[in-house]
């Protein structure tokens, strides 16, 4: 702790739990999927629920990235306001928010997800802003949207909206959430293909009405795997700018991917359990746990800050094993105690960095 | 939804997830609370983490409450300035902090936390203000804390600072976290039994030496069961003022007694699958999750909402039974779906109030 200079400077004024971003990580991940989406004709619009960080967002604006998605009528609202002009709210439409959503849809052009049979007669009398909208297929994460199968019903939902001048049918979105339990890559392979196929024959079925009829299809992992998606209109992950200690045991990514982690300072040291007390619990990290190849449960995995405000691995795992509010509990190998030093700053890859990203908005802080 | 007036315009506002809070609920929490403590001769030290609202702070103090805890520095300056002036930060302290603890302990009474050896030193070479310091105790959570045992570990701490001039010996604190693990009624009475009456050793043992050794206890599952705290000093409970779903499992209150839940307006609706579609997930009520006594895993519990803002409980019990970062999925018997409209709002009975009441600090209301 005797260096001088900026980079010094730049963990010493980290004094609670913050998010550090990894810029250049962010670019190389912000452009290898653009990459992706780009070479298999697809647009990607990124799901910024991840970090709701006008900065990560700039950082897509940089790399000619011009529509996004996000989970919230008062996300939107966020972005909209830092120049972003073309937003789908990734969630079944919440009515309670149509004046909000009246108000945005008069700024931008705004998209709003219809999930269920019963919602587009409250959006004909309390719509007044013309809106793209876009069905959700519930391609077998049965959380919501319609079922591909049920043609009738959801030919019956775009009759409703045809032609009307207002709610204008734009596509059918698909996330394939379940690819998240999946047990092996070649599931996650398994799953996307057949969700994309669904989403393929739905738009071939309703082509003739819907001439402009597009396909959005999301989630990290698949996104991240699967190498082309020909055929497909709309890339629309989240997770992978920054990644996370979930995405890495799925295979979505590399530990060297991962783009932001928490720096939290340690407090007590018990190395008579070996165990290491940080600042950094429920309400930092999020109580979302990952059940690791080897059984043990986990909140997160440490990494070595260096004084830059970079990390690097380290050569032994180390895992957050309990978090309560505030605390953290890193289960420490006894060979590596002597490494650790109350006052000192240790970051953790979260396992769900969106829920991280979340908690820790108002401390942030970019290398 | 014809009604007029106050109570109708009450629950039109809330458009977004939103936590309601029963003031008298809240109220009656507290007397009782500090009843208890009255009557065992202890002092009410109530923690704060877990609402982190200056209203809700208010009622204690209307009751005559006039000290708290807090689980951060930062928490301790938020309530400092509405006019605490009497804190504990319940929490190991953090020396990276340093400076704002100065800040803070030249305003108010402030007092920290030393829960492993090594930090004294820290202390001695960084605080410049009078603090009253206390030494946490592990009573069995090993969470943190000094192993009750270990005499001559303590003794060397306070011999560190006996007579110190700004770090001021208060005494001995502990959390019985273990108690949310108990699987009885019983069992949080024997655990709280057995850590009270290691702190009333600790406090014996080394009152020759510092006669104003006070000892302090938390936790709410044991402060809500155990009928009276003789020899306490210090009652230091938080979640109380809420309770929770959690909580009213324990047997640490009944459902009435539960004075939060989170509005939470109806999305979609799935009666294929019995399911509906909530605007409430892991960024409002936390991940937190607990497994009822059937074996289903929850992430909280349906509560019917009144147009005036208060709840009442279902004739069934309808549960939370999964998350994602915005969707609470609820289960629901196919006799009730008839019941559920997409815009309505119904409640939700967090898990862990502190965790729902840390993410919705921005969206409270009271009734």
């Amino acid at each position: 702790m005797k260096s001088s200079g900026a980079t010094f400077f730049y963990m010493e004024k980290i004094t609670v739990p913050t998010q550090i971003i990894d810029e250049a990580k962010c670019r190389t991940n912000i452009r290898n999927m653009f990459q992706k989406a780009t070479n298999s004709g697809a647009v990607l619009r990124p799901h910024f629920k991840t970090h709701q960080a006008l900065h990560t967002g700039r950082l897509f604006r940089e790399e000619g990235i011009d529509r996004i998605a996000v989970s919230s009528v008062s996300m939107a609202a966020y972005f909209a306001a830092d120049g972003w002009d073309d937003i789908m709210v990734a969630f079944p439409v919440n009515i309670r928010e149509a004046a909000q959503i009246n108000r945005l849809a008069q700024q931008i052009r705004l998209g709003i997800l219809v999930s269920s049979p019963g919602v587009v007669p409250l959006l004909k009398e309390q719509i007044t802003r013309q809106v793209d909208l876009y069905l959700k297929i519930d391609v077998g994460t049965h959380r919501t949207g319609f079922h591909p199968d049920d043609l009738k019903v959801i030919e019956k939902e775009l009759l409703q909206i045809k032609d009307h001048e207002l709610l204008h049918f734009k596509g059918f979105v698909a996330h394939a959430g379940h690819t998240y339990q999946a047990l092996s890559r070649e599931q996650i392979i398994s799953i996307s293909h057949e969700g994309v196929d669904t989403l393929k024959r739905l738009k071939v079925h309703f082509l003739g009405s819907f001439p402009d009829c597009v396909i959005s299809w999301g989630d990290t992992p698949s996104c991240s795997i699967i190498p082309s998606f020909e055929g497909v209109d709309e890339l629309r992950p989240g997770n992978f700018v920054y990644y996370d200690l979930m995405q890495r045991y799925l295979g979505a990514c590399t530990p060297d991917d991962i783009a932001m982690v928490v720096a939290a300072p340690v407090v007590a040291l018990h190395p008579e359990r070996e165990e290491v007390v940080v600042y950094a619990g429920a309400v930092h990290l999020s109580k979302e746990q990952l059940v690791l190849p080897e059984g043990q449960t986990c909140y997160g995995m440490m990494v070595a800050m260096e004084e830059n405000g970079r990390w690097h691995l380290l050569p032994q795992q180390v895992f957050v094993v309990r978090v309560s509010q505030e605390h953290g509990i890193l289960k420490v190998p006894v060979s590596m105690m002597n490494d650790f030093a109350v006052g000192q700053l240790v970051g953790i890859i979260p396992v769900h960095a969106c829920l991280a990203a979340d908690l820790l908005k108002d401390h942030l802080r970019l290398v």
